[in-house]
């Protein structure tokens, strides 16, 4: 019984995309709290398949269940949720930014403090996060985790306040960067977001009793409605009040700024079905594709989406440009493993595990491929290879965001930076050259401001988090000018 | 270790979909035969989920490996293909029909002969399985699976010809029903296809060592060269000879009879991306709905496929109708697991965990709804219950195959009659009603044929096999003429 | 989910030890058949660490439970005993001989015939079971097990009497060997030993239903009474009538010949505290250490057992000789795994995983070592190496049964005859020499006779089986003169 | 992939045992550190089944690999030994006396301070665990784990010297209760004992390397040569020098006590071959059972030992006693699991998992049992029912120390007090009739202080920690005084 042992894990191609690290959900109130948050968390799971955790709290006492791999794999059996009873329940599930792959460092995290025990659960980065770890380590703090979160339960627990929602206030006031925040007292559910609301975090309700989760999807999965976003610099402290009833406290965590949004959750990251800031995914993929088609026209016969980010804004594409959309692309589902490729390779192996051309659309046919964003080209060049092999005349690619030149620390898995195709050729074409296609083109800047927020971006004051795209970090970044992000590991290696 | 342990399958939605039960792979003369064998069954998932096993001969021993689950569960270990050496290799991947779930009834099924060794796998059902059983049984032949592919072993096995060629045709002479079937020798790769062509098969080649599967997409993923189908009735056996060299011959098992594909192929179960009977899967899909949006158009704002299955079909109906395409349904990746329900039930629950209504895309809109076939409809009620509570103003399904009234038992997994939907209501009002759309149309046997071959069905000599909507079969049914099916099923049930 | 995964042994030291390979077990009318079956088992648990089955029937269907690894691993979920109802069950535990490890070797084996389904299991080896093998196929029989009892599976299946009993008999009739063989029918439990009674089989009852195993600890344990051994060449046939009684009806399958017990049961295979034709083992072990002591006294300070075979003929040894008896061998109850051993080896390891010298009783003492058997003496020379080491004086061993020179062909796994000790050196001197021993002697073939029985071997008619000691086998070998074993195995190698 | 999955527990019969909960290990400065830990933890298997644990340290990185189970189920595997490489190692092996069994509670536990990361494991138990634990919350400190070592980490964290040794040091000084640690940091293996020295701790040398461990036979196993016991009070640092020697620097933690190490060890804990306070385990026992003989001879016929505790006592016993020791009871090495009893119950059934009744050596004879202890007595019930089925004449039962009348906090798991016999009955004669025992007897205080140390028991300046025995507690309770030791539980319970 390790505690690191096997993971299985739904491969991205190549690795050639970019992660986010969680999805966060909780509610208070419900007699099968845990069963619901396990439900949120299934349709949170795009936002990480490495691990899931749930804490409910039965009046009594805190329980925890915490396991590797997929939510379906362990939160379907109903002895798992049998031991997690009461009606106040977090829960997360997550791909790991900072922080090894353990047992020990999937959250919720909890401590027991004087004032009683607290969990506490987040999606996103604390760009501080390490030059907090080493005062506290300073202080006599044992850290048990190399999760960012114990940084937080630490500034919970050392807080001169003796109430909870003040020191977790407290703790987050010292915290810097992009995150989505959940907690759990024997009484309190209490959520919160960054100053500027880089991470999403919406709240809903079901039969009365609140919810909070990173996206609408999960609200939509068991039937709850959507109330509001959680603001940005916003903590929203629910308590279950002696006679059943649960009051509703909202406060500021700082001075009001501007909320920015990271874009990466309309290109990428956020379902579809989601609303992010009140406005449709699928309506801002769609519309980058049309922006794109009206930026970056081409004849051909046929416009392919690559499954299945790239899709709405293929068809976005498809309907601007009035060139027919068909699946030249067709996705095998029962992807996961790493097939062993033959001594004699095949040509675009990796991709074909997982896609395969449909010839029948491609033969012979001018290809517009769509696809959401380039990282680092190597899946690209495997699939213009694999739509040639299967008779294209012509492979066009058109990417429905900017190129990425710069890292991210707000929770994204971003390659270095030389890494990154933008950072590697000078121009588009040799980038098109280097792919392997006849042409090559990015959605601009504004094309994606507009698609998203219906106006450009404002230079002086950028609507959206952007960085990765234009160097403009809405943060100072304490960690990574004290030293690089490598020594930020822990020195034990826990196997198990 | 028990042989009938936890099965991890990807479930369809209630069950409400029909099966096919396998897909078989074999090659000769390569040296990573079993490595190509585990990626060609990859390709071939699909056609069953249940257990994937291949046997291979190295020139001295025949080696199996069996396994319940998917085959990238198992056959991406390299100690797995590491224990299946050699130059030849048969595989097969199946959902079950008949023979219960256990590891000894998971193919190829091997038997040592006094001429040799000899490993068969097959793709479909014998109509007479039942009824060959008992009269070797009467014969004093043990039987140890419960599954018909082991009759053809001992037919086999008790034949009087001395050679193997000779005594595998003199067995599948003694079947019928539909099938493709592979055999493996110590010298001899043997692929045959019933007297009238129900299930498919194909050849293929790569580097010039024949290849057969049953569908083109996994000549594709290793980068082989589509040859020919395997005719109906025909029998090919490739024969490595001692120099190195491989020949090829080709034989009638059976007198001529015309072709008869099984439509379900089309309408379902082959991958878009195939090629079957030299017709594309993909574009016979698109047919199927641009002829059902001239036989069935209603006005609306947008057309929903049902993922996956309607997609195609869906498109077909929106170039044909000029009513936008758009993706109302959100498929989650992330399924294969029942969740639990909460106490309090949640609407259309389990479709839920596989779908989720895209609001943006259908709140306030005229919905059609496009799906591949309808077997109970219990599903069609939760997709339209959904789709209602996300605000659409009208829903209206079109199906893009006839009505389903009787069973199959060619290979393809079928209900009770009883329980089909066609079967419990008169007329396709009452079934819109019970389903609880605003209309409801599918689309007629003609629209299907044309869709498919070009042309009407021809009803004296109908192209394709299409009894589950006719009623006509194509061969006697003398197992289910002598008694019931349910009396097929072994007296020994093993659990391990 | 592979059927020849993993599996967890009790590993002996070095297989420095001869194995038994079966214990089997069969009950007959009693509502809790399996669980009985299953503490049958476990108590004959030492006789086969490999894999254990159980086959019952409810009246309706026969079930089987087959899993690798021990009793306790499997048999002790309710779940798995649950898919085992009905009042009559047989099972086997088994280490294999024949045949390799994969679980559709594992016993009891199965056939539906035209009069129903029968269960066999059993305990010892066929002499000529490769040669009906070979008949058996050349007649168009398909084995789909490696395993010596589906030869008499198709010998009852194609017998050609109707009922079920003479067809057992004509069935074994035709095996030559040593066997105690179980049956389980529609009705009846039929147990058969070999007509010399190599194996040895005992007849019990429990609340007045009939029990049959291979040992009386099996009886023990569930508290049912001991009756009688079953003879050599005898068949009981116990048959549940439809009043709900039983008859039994006993009979004898061969002209009778004089028994002769296999002598390894006594000297090492069975439990202490069973009784073995009508002799307790314990008394015997005992008995061969005061023979022992007898026939080769030496001075010496402390009688040491090598544990756990040596224990009661060191006991003897002590009481006759009046050398006190001393622990100076600790065993460690945890073994079961080969550990790592250092690069800077470690002496006497693979010994020290499993024993530890008592240095107390050890260190400046002469001490006789009492082992019960030499195989191939590597185990002894390690087991010197730790007594020296912990400061013996001297070491003096003694064995408590005859030198070994042949190997067995009736169920007793033996190393190649020139791996034996008794055959690398000419006499006992250079045996002690090798081992590092100062002294050795073993027991005479005529003391083990009266330990066991009372009398001196008789030579012309020896009352019991000896051939590893003498040459004289007691049946002929048929499938050893027709060819090596080697060729016994199948050419399919089934890992999965 | 759970943290609280499922445990293979070798189970003691009905818990009617007491437990220790530990065995450390250590080695500084031997290339193989981590493969001779695990050697050592396997040999101190039995002083704890639960979960096994082990730090490296590579001069980089500590590493660390925990598992539920026993050692040879996971430190067998070469690719876990290679997960933790370096000179230098710490192990643990334990069954919980607090701390809820959780992957997160099993030792060595680790925590990053600002002078370098150090791991902690030890056997024993704080009597003032949960006072410190209070007062460290209240301070802010976090507990992840709710076992009394975190407590030492977190004193050790925030110790006001800068020298981990000095820190060490500081931290157990605040500790109460029995307990022998060691410490492993980038440089330096401590190992400290109780001021009373009531957990044994020795030091020993591999090729010139310090080793420490809870017993002599983990020295043993490996080769190693006993140097001395670590002394009560002491505290030993061996650090590892930049050229490559070792220091070793020996300090008393304390002000000098008089030892008291605890009789439990002699009595039940430690096994036979190991030396523990410079006595010979195997011989405290026969001693015990010789004055047993002499305190409380008996008229028998045989005598007995109850396995596998009361062997050696029992061979003194008859040494003394001149009645012959036989294996009257015989023991079935493939315990493990609880097996299902059937409804019509077996008598002594629990019993008869594990041992059988030797009939030979019983029926017709008056027996002495001789057992080391009697806890709850109800094993002593079940065996004495399994002697009389066996046809035993008289059953005399001898156990071989003291009534147990009060429980322990030093380590040993020991029952609610009215569930300990002798609190339940006022008499000896009670008890053997409650038994069913002919005649019962206890060996005196006096008898086991003379077994073990060769005097009578000085009742001013008891020799020997005799708590249970005596009431007469070493140390004061902190703990117990302050609260019952159920509220010691943590409120989070994490199953996973």
């Amino acid at each position: 019984m390790s505690d690191g042992a096997a993971i299985t894990m739904i491969d991205e191609l190549d690795g050639d995309t970019l992660h986010e690290e969680c999805g966060v959900f909780g509610i208070l109130g419900h007699p099968e709290a845990a069963t619901l948050t396990a439900l949120g968390l299934h349709a949170l799971q795009h936002r990480g398949q490495e691990a899931a955790g749930i804490v409910s709290f039965d009046g009594q006492q805190f329980r925890a269940e915490k396991h590797m791999g997929l939510v379906g794999d362990h939160y379907t059996n109903p002895a798992t949720l049998a031991k997690l009873p009461g009606a106040m329940a977090i829960g997360h599930t997550r791909y790991s930014t900072t922080g090894e792959v353990a047992l020990r460092n999937v959250q919720p995290l909890f401590a027991e403090l004087e004032v009683g025990g607290i969990a506490v659960a987040h999606n996103g980065n604390f760009t501080n996060g390490l030059t907090m770890r080493r005062q506290l380590i300073a202080g006599g703090a044992i850290c048990q985790s190399t999760s960012d979160t114990e940084v937080v339960l630490h500034l919970i627990a050392r807080s001169r306040y003796t109430n909870s929602t003040d020191r977790f206030i407290d703790a987050i006031r010292q915290m810097e960067g992009g995150y989505s925040m959940l907690a759990l007292t024997r009484t309190k559910l209490i959520a919160a977001r960054d100053p500027i609301g880089i991470r999403p975090l919406v709240m809903g309700e079901l039969d009365g009793k609140p919810i909070f989760c990173s996206e609408t999807c999960a609200l939509d999965i068991i039937g709850a409605k959507y109330i509001r976003d959680v603001e940005n610099g916003e903590v929203i402290i629910c308590e279950m009040q002696p006679d059943g009833s649960i009051t509703i406290d909202e406060r500021k965590s700082t001075n009001p700024q501007p909320e920015r949004l990271c874009l990466f959750e309309y290109v990428y990251f956020a379902r579809p079905d989601s609303v992010v800031g009140g406005r449709s995914v699928y309506v801002a993929r769609k519309n980058m594709g049309m922006n794109l088609a009206k930026e970056a026209a081409v004849e051909a016969d046929v416009v392919v989406p690559v499954p299945d980010g790239g899709t709405p804004a293929a068809l976005g594409y498809a309907q601007q440009s009035g060139i027919p959309f068909e699946y030249g692309i067709i996705r095998n589902h029962y992807v996961g493993r790493t097939f062993i490729e033959p001594t004699q390779q095949i040509r675009a192996f990796g991709v074909k595990l997982k896609h395969s051309a449909n010839r029948a659309m491609i033969a012979g046919k001018r290809v517009v491929l769509v696809d959401d964003s380039i990282v680092r080209g190597t899946t690209s060049i495997k699939i213009v290879q694999m739509i040639r092999d299967a008779g294209a005349k012509e492979v066009h690619i058109r990417v429905a965001s900017p190129m990425i030149f710069y890292p991210d620390f707000y929770g994204i898995d971003t390659p270095d930076a030389d890494k990154l195709l933008a950072n590697q050729y000078s121009d588009v074409n040799a980038m098109a050259k280097h792919i392997g296609a006849d042409s090559l083109a990015f959605l601009s800047i504004d094309g994606l401001y507009q698609a998203v927020g219906g106006e450009a971006r404002n230079p002086k004051k950028p609507q959206f988090t952007d960085h990765y795209f234009t160097g403009d970090y809405p943060t100072r970044l304490l960690d990574k000018d004290a030293e690089t992000a490598g020594s930020k590991r822990s020195v034990l290696a826990a196997g198990g």
